[in-house]
């Protein structure tokens, strides 16, 4: 039995390069971006007006100027103007590019208007003032965005800004999740006394889908040879597979035996860990094999602890951790990692973590009532309130 | 001009209920659970076994008894089997029902075999030890989810386990997102020096598809009569109008006078913030009416601030309010409230907001550096180092 942090470095070794896609910019909110995003010109791309008002020679008001003739008008989006006589003033919309001859804006509310002239009510007015210089923010080739980073929104309008209408995202695997057991019925299907419905392959399903990656999904029952020539049809066909069951050791949990006959390479199987100890990972050359344990909670963890890093390794993503604060006192005696199931509060700029009533790992509604785990060392028995701990939130 | 709070009980006060609508299970990811989900049946719904190795009856281990004889085997997902004889034991596989006239379970570990006899290597076994008992996790009938919550991959599992096939979600609102502005080119246009590209309606999808709510785009030119002839025929067909620019002073932005003729009640326009000041906000009996500024930080930070809290009051979401810890003393002096930029570290189970640098609300690039809003109250001008205030986190 080996450790978490030995597991996960041996799940993070493994991962596999998938390369890289080219997909329309509007559909890859959440994928991982693979290439430099770069200004294709100044932003602003001109000296750009920032309030609604006037336009003037600084210089003007500078000798004492306080009343300007309005020559035009400069909308946004229309080509520059020049203003002809430096006494004049042209109005300005925001947005607008800044008209030729022209050095400062005066916002309407700092003015009144009569007969086409513009009456300045204040005292002082800065060179340049309301003028979004051109280049401010970025200057032409500068990196927006770098690479290797999870798209979201706001990603979404940068690119839309420099005219990627296609970007370069990292390809996602191509995912088989399988369920295992004979006790195993479908969602609309009525279990007998001693069976229950097929759950955790829609959970993990779903969890991927927040990774936006699609599965495939499939039951097998508790029947070795079928077991064996479905499984070596997938492990021709995926990038990765999930299973859920049938990797304790039970009679019937010919799982592991099966992989290892079909030439999969055992990389360890069960991690000092609870929930979910009896995890078993292996390898082909071609395919990545998580075979998580059957009871929901213990799947649930090893999947955003092992398979959602695996993930953000392949693609490149680097995330910091993340800590909470113990809300109560905690003793846990085995030499486990102990993933506990927490909700999670803020308080004045804390993430609180309150430990939930669990009934252990079989106890599917108690990941409704949390909504993380935080993780606490095997080195250590007594966990104290008020100490800080890795913690992995999923809602 | 209206302060943000006076702003957001208003837009808060005029959501509306677009009712229910029952979907497939598996795709109700991230959507808003409308009916209370129910324990169809005991959780676990018999005593399940929780380890793999053999159940016998407590009693002969009180008596002394070490060796038992195998009669059978139990495995998960088989009816259940009784004990014959009280003297013998059944092999049992974890997450089968606990065979009848058997009260204990001693997994393999603590045991040997040979030639079909098991013999108890340990000297305590406790009464029902290794068996998850029946109904010990949720009696039939309770609630296991309650509704107006947002379903996540947890809840999809639960779904599943009590046969809940399909289940009633909050309808989604019929959006319609608008982009005004003669400067604006298409994504894959080349902009002249003059122009820039639609880049905010793109955001405005996607923060909305982070929601799972899908929407339409449009782009309407800065001529009055378009402009009402379209937003005429929006207002009959969509529940949701959301206007990127065209709101501030200019001489072009129509847009509330053309709302206002419409016959759209103007609720305000004009919020004391910065940045997203020139918000206006209004309603019809069948729609309402968000117009951001066109700036993109400004509709950014709107979009969060007010769509965002209006659609989680609409489907009866309540969300804790999540605070950060200021890094840096802030001096802010307008009588606005500030949504200052900021990137956010975990440090020991605080949140840390650091203000990056920003070139104010048309810095496009400032979204992508950071990850929040912290929101500064507009009745103080000195914001110190540690304190906490409210944070809207966006990655």
């Amino acid at each position: 039995m080996i450790s978490v942090e030995k597991a996960l470095q041996i799940v993070l070794n493994s991962t596999q390069d998938f390369g890289v896609e080219e997909i329309p910019f509007f559909q890859s909110n959440g994928r991982i971006l693979k290439e430099s995003i770069v200004a294709d010109r100044d932003f602003p791309p001109f000296n750009r007006v920032s309030m609604d008002g006037i336009a003037i020679d600084f210089q003007q008001f500078q000798n004492g100027q306080k009343e300007f003739f309005i020559e035009g008008i400069q909308a946004a989006g229309s080509e520059q103007r020049s203003l002809k006589n430096p006494k004049n003033c042209i109005e300005v919309m925001t947005g607008a590019v800044l008209p030729k001859n022209t050095s400062a804006v005066v916002r309407y509310e700092d003015l009144e208007i009569n007969n086409g002239i513009a009456t300045i009510l204040i005292d002082e007015v800065k060179d340049f003032q309301n003028i979004h210089p051109q280049g401010k923010d970025e200057q032409k080739g500068a990196i927006l965005i770098p690479k290797n980073i999870q798209i979201s929104p706001a990603e979404i309008g940068v690119f839309a800004t420099v005219g990627k209408s296609t970007v370069k995202v990292a390809k996602q695997p191509k995912v088989m999740i399988i369920s295992t057991g004979d006790e195993l019925v479908d969602v609309d299907g009525i279990p007998l006394a001693h069976q229950i419905r097929r759950s955790n392959v829609f959970t993990l399903v779903s969890l991927l889908e927040n990774l936006k990656i699609p599965s495939s999904t499939n039951h097998i029952s508790d029947d070795k040879e079928v077991l064996k020539t479905n499984i070596k049809k997938y492990l021709e066909t995926f990038d990765v597979l999930l299973f859920s069951g049938a990797v304790s050791k039970g009679k019937f949990d010919f799982l592991p035996e099966v992989l290892e006959e079909l030439g999969v390479q055992k990389l360890f199987h069960q991690v000092a860990q609870r929930p979910g100890k009896p995890f078993w990972f292996g390898q082909t050359e071609t395919c990545s094999i998580f075979a998580f344990p059957g009871n929901p909670v213990s799947t649930f963890v090893n999947c955003l602890v092992y398979f959602y890093s695996w993930f953000y390794k392949f693609v490149g993503i680097k995330f910091e951790e993340k800590t909470a604060i113990l809300a109560e006192d905690i003793y846990f005696k085995p030499d486990l990692t102990y993933f506990l199931q927490v909700k999670i509060h803020y308080r004045f700029g804390h993430l609180i973590a309150t430990p939930i009533n669990s009934n252990g790992s079989g106890d599917l509604s108690s990941l409704i009532k949390a909504d993380g785990f935080i993780q606490l060392p095997n080195d250590k028995t007594e966990f104290k309130k008020g100490e800080s701990y890795p913690i992995i939130i999923y809602k």
